[in-house]
């Protein structure tokens, strides 16, 4: 069975985010002025083939944590599978 | 009242994504071969101060259409909002 997960990788907080500030610094121009703690991060999208969803979650914690984050820097959160058609 | 949203911005489908063939390619060599379609987008987190969820989740749908994606090869998504402490 294939399942489709998400993985939110976000940069830990305390650490300086420039694209993040860059956002924030383009926000007044554009009449927002009510916005604040931008925060830039990365949103990868996979499909893993696995006999079962649990099986397939535990694979795509570990590559999270082994491959599309750096844990001195950075938090992931994986977001809810979905079955997709085989 | 501050709301912390989070918009999901992610690359049309079609469209080449060299990130997520990159870490496509990295995969087989760290033992996992049951992956594909791995796309890579960007999460960004932000704070906006207004008088209602819906004013502030308005604001946020056209900071996400205007400055946040590139609507012509980009998609966006915004995840639920919460209430943060003043």
């Amino acid at each position: 069975m294939k399942h489709r997960f998400e993985v939110l990788v976000t940069l830990r907080p305390g650490l300086l985010d420039p694209q993040g500030k860059a956002i924030e610094g383009a926000l007044p121009a554009m009449g927002w002025t009510n916005v604040r703690d931008v925060r830039v991060g990365k949103h990868i999208a996979l499909t893993v083939e696995a006999d079962s969803v649990e099986a397939a979650r535990a694979q795509v914690e570990e590559m999270a944590r082994r491959l599309l984050s750096n844990p001195v820097i950075e938090d992931y959160r994986i977001l809810d599978a979905r079955e997709v058609p085989a």
